[in-house]
């Protein structure tokens, strides 16, 4: 049968389940990628399952978000981090080498190859033809153990690309196109495999812009072919022997059809404050910018930098404009400078800032009141920036340079001069310095994890008891997210290595009494927690089932779930149920005490349970945990279950 | 009469006064310096004095403390000072430019002139043959309007140079030499003054790490004298027209005595926690180093940065170290771009910020707990780099390459090398692009100050009463420093332009209940706080007078009083009282009543006052104001002094 990208990809790492859109599947995991954002949770987990080294052909922890140390927390978790990778046998990306998603592709990522990030633009990889997906950090952690990653079976959506990029128009505006046509949600359940004539045309790092961006439709990920391009690419990154080709079978098909003629597209821009929020430039041309905003995962190509250099070149920006300028890696602000694109960039009024996410992530460059930025980056998600009520569009790198020059959004079209073009260098600087190779065995068990005295160790949880009678705690209403389960923030996420003190802001923005009340129940066995429909809707941060676990929450009964927060439920050993009858959620109040029992033999067996609830008789639920996830559960969570030897490597 | 340079400045510009040591003189001022941190107190300061443009012959305002934007807060300060340079006919250095000190000496600073600013470094100017002195912000926005600026004539402390600096030794360890003589109190109440046959090895920039760690020793300012080598560094910066000579007479005497034979020093390091902390490199050498930092305004210069890459080219920094670089400015950090040694660093591991303050003032950089962190900045205070019980080494370029190198601290002249010769750029790169110039009149005139909502007034506050009853609200006890009154970095220093919300720190560390507690009394008249001796130690923050005058302080009564928190208290109409009798100290507390009466005609008349203390009798009391201050007084502060016209362009 002829077989897409995507579809090759899943069929050389399948490891159990049917190939059928919706089908849970099991892939074995070639490569992993964690940043340090979620990256010290994940070492704290494998510590905690007692990995000795991770089985994975390669994983690299890159530190890259929390650069901006202002006290010892950042520092002492990224040595951590150098730590627990020499410890576990880890490639090690030191702050100041940049972005993880290019560094990854340039210097480890492989095509062919699987991979699962604890970021959710990880897919970026696809560009060089991996299947890279983002991923709970829990989930990353079992990866990194060789366990397989489980998933349901995406639809494969084909674009097919034709025609040719106008002058000004970049691989920026054909992602941006795509979220116009389809808005955020179009690629839920969807992998994006990008075919056709118009592939060979954009550079690897401009399949990197699209790659990384499937991540604002929805997408589960999006793959490239691995074709000439690619191999130029490894070779130039010294690395030819690493490249393999890969490409659609000749009379492949796929699930979903598109087809983008890149000859019609035109300079787009996502207005405040979402991806999806797509028009021209034209529609908004002349609004005031107070900042322009150049690199970030989105933008990270050489190519990306030096049109604005080449646009800019003898030009100041206007001066009511901060051109701030983010390379993304370490590598590119190298060639900048050596190239003399830096030094054009600065004389034209740029402020050079180090290389990582910085402002991307909200960690600096944060626009001031009431201004529009216009950047570069993925996301402009409302106050993501760092400042509330924030005023940013997305765009090309074209487009922010036409717009830094004018002071106002501009059309880089309507510039009075030619499109300028970019010389790529003969040869990038290839610069390993700022990355540690993984540890020999000998020598990693030797490591001790160096811990300040922010970082604390994942807890011991007992196994799930047979029975449990406990009282119910907390009751929500509908769509409660993670960030008010547990919120992130500049407030909260100093705290992500230190469960004790992260879990005092759990619940905090819905009642500021949780911790306390809960802190009583814990070790009285616990307590229960009663919600209603979408619970743990929105990041799949994991502390918000972790610390909940941590002060004592031993079940949850809802209306039903948002997924990721459901598994992450499970992962941590706290049983997820719903109400059979959903009126049941009326009569339940805070203070009632619940029972359930004979859940050891319950649960494998069926997915309906009996609550009793005292005072006032029982009431129906049921679990919807596949066989695997009931082990889990019996054990107490997935650590437990890793390191009673009960995962497989099947 | 020969004179030295030190006194030609002071003769050159004197307005009252005798320059006799001891003496007060005041003296014109062509020049201010103002930084983001303390500067937009000031810009306030000027709207509240209803200033309509500056009358100095130059200021400036320069972005580059607060460079990090998590939020709103700092980009709309920025906005803010822009706008109010605008206004008020101020040059404006955006962020990005560059570190005030080495800017304003390469754009704006002029041998033979005076300056005050608001940033104790300000001193480095004294390197091209200015009298620079630092100071509280509202005594730089009075020079600002034209005022004479009132110091005690300091002693001129002659500091011979003679013979040449052997390899490997270089301005820091000239600077490092004088502080291990005389440690951090030895230049209290003295001007510094450095001539000899050994100056005119030091280039322009050499002369600035030494003047400007000057601040170190406590030094009222220091000088070099304007010759040749400040002729040669003007001109190169395309402002040789700006250059006149001024060197000592030849008969000059000084005050005291020095000399320093440079053919004698070698590689000096201070130790923590303080820059008077000073041994041979050798004494602490082998130690392991977990940060080598590079750059701020204490080794601001191309050479400083230049010895380093030849240090580093080809070479690695080791595993264990980051090589933290931050370029003091943004012309410095394009000749390092164009000259390739930006290149050379990054090869060798460099991790690089972006042109300003950055880890200096603990904005960025921190090292990590427990670890040891050499910097080429002027101060290693405890805490200052952000981490708490930090270990920070002060050293020259060279050690600190060095050390990078090994992992450890290491004297450069054990390293297995010649000492590189540096080649200082044919021409440097001028760039004012991110300079603003002052507005015409007419223009700065329609100019609006942009006020975010971070953002107040400083409010109008009444003229002095003739008669106060007030109760004491607070009792405290010797030693009181204004980091106790009102606290500093990252938590409280955000709220610096916003009167209202830095006010509830007010003394939150002595007693979280202050700020209530103040507030009950601002509207009934207010109230009088007690203290023992050396009451304002420490910063010269003028928040610690403004905030407790704003909560409704109007008297204090002290055993006796650190100087500059004393001329704050006045400058905001605060009247500061001492005991005659300390006893009385003991016999006051909480809830007393006070009462003063004929303020109008006591306080100029004589320096006794008798205080009432209702239930127990009177006490007595004094003040030591000038005939000035106490008409400040008298208009219930400086703000109000001035708008009446009272201020004198004598």
């Amino acid at each position: 049968m002829a077989l897409n990208v995507a579809q090759k990809l899943m069929k050389d790492h399948l490891v159990s389940g049917k190939m059928e859109a919706g089908e849970e599947i099991g892939l074995k995991i070639d490569q992993t990628l964690t940043q340090d954002a979620t990256g010290t949770l994940v070492m704290l987990e494998l510590e905690a399952m007692g990995i000795d080294r991770v089985k994975t052909e390669a994983s690299a922890q890159y530190v890259d978000h929390n650069l901006i140390q202002v006290d010892h927390k950042n520092p002492d978790d990224h040595l951590f981090l150098e730590s627990a990778t020499r410890r576990f046998g880890v490639h090690f990306s030191k702050p100041g080498n940049g972005v993880s998603h290019p560094v990854h592709m340039q210097r480890i990522g492989k095509p062919g190859k699987t991979m699962v990030g604890s970021d959710s633009h990880t897919c970026a990889a696809g560009s060089i033809g991996m299947l890279a997906m983002g991923a709970g950090g829990m989930e990353v952690a079992l990866a990194m153990a060789g366990q397989p990653f489980y998933v349901k079976m995406p639809k494969i959506w084909g674009v097919k690309l034709t025609g040719e990029l106008p002058d000004w128009v970049s691989a920026k505006d054909v992602i941006l196109e795509m979220l116009r046509r389809h808005g955020v949600k179009g690629g839920v359940g969807k992998i994006i495999e990008f075919y056709g004539p118009g592939v060979s045309q954009l550079g690897t790092m401009d399949r990197h812009v699209i790659a990384n961006m499937g991540a604002e439709l929805g997408a589960t990920t999006t793959v490239f072919p691995s074709d000439e391009e690619v191999r130029k690419f490894l070779e130039m990154e010294e690395r030819g022997e690493d490249w393999v080709e890969l490409k659609a079978d000749k009379d492949a098909s796929y699930d979903l059809e598109e087809e983008i003629n890149l000859s019609t597209l035109e300079p787009l821009i996502a207005k405040p404050s979402s991806p999806g929020n797509v028009v021209p430039v034209r529609e908004v041309a002349g609004e005031p910018i107070y900042q322009a905003y150049i690199g970030s995962s989105a933008n990270p190509g050489y190519r990306d930098v030096a049109i604005v250099a080449e646009i800019l070149k003898g030009k100041k920006v206007s001066n009511s404009v901060s051109l701030d300028i983010n390379p993304a890696s370490r590598q590119l602000l190298s060639d900048m400078t050596k190239s003399g694109l830096l030094f054009e960039l600065i004389q034209a009024g740029g402020r050079l800032h180090q290389a990582g996410c910085n402002g991307c992530i909200g960690m600096g460059q944060a626009p001031a009141t009431g201004r529009n930025s216009l950047r570069t980056t993925p996301r402009n998600f409302p106050g993501r920036s760092g400042t509330k009520e924030d005023s940013v569009f997305l765009c090309s790198p074209e487009t922010a340079a036409a717009s830094a020059l004018t002071g106002k959004i501009t059309d880089p079209r309507d510039l009075d001069m030619d499109y300028p073009k970019v010389e790529l260098p003969d040869k990038p600087t290839i610069n390993n310095e700022l990355l540690e190779e993984p540890l020999p065995l000998e020598e990693a068990r030797k490591t001790e994890l160096v811990k300040g005295p922010n970082i604390s160790k994942i807890p011991e949880f007992e196994a799930l008891p047979d029975e449990m009678e406990l009282p119910v705690l907390f009751k929500v209403g509908d769509d409660i997210s993670t960030d008010e389960i547990l919120a992130g923030g500049g407030r909260v996420l100093p705290y992500r290595s230190n469960l004790e003190e992260i879990s005092k802001f759990t619940f905090e923005i819905l009642d500021g009494t949780y911790y306390e009340r809960a802190m009583e129940t814990r070790d009285a066995g616990g307590h229960v927690i009663i919600g209603g429909s979408n619970y743990g809707q929105g990041s799949s941060r994991e502390h918000a089932a972790l610390a909940p676990r941590y002060l004592g929450l031993r079940f949850v009964i809802v209306k039903d779930y948002a997924r990721i927060h459901w598994q992450n439920l499970v992962n941590f050993g706290v049983l997820p149920l719903e109400f059979v009858h959903n009126e049941d959620y009326d009569m339940l109040e805070h203070g009632d005490v619940l029972r359930v029992k004979n859940l050891h033999q319950t649960l494998p067996a069926t997915n309906a349970l009996e609550v009793e609830v005292k005072g006032k008789g029982p009431i129906e639920a049921k679990h919807s945990l596949s066989s695997r996830q009931i082990d889990v559960m019996l054990h107490g969570g997935l650590i437990n279950w890793v390191k009673q030897g009960e995962a497989k490597n099947s």
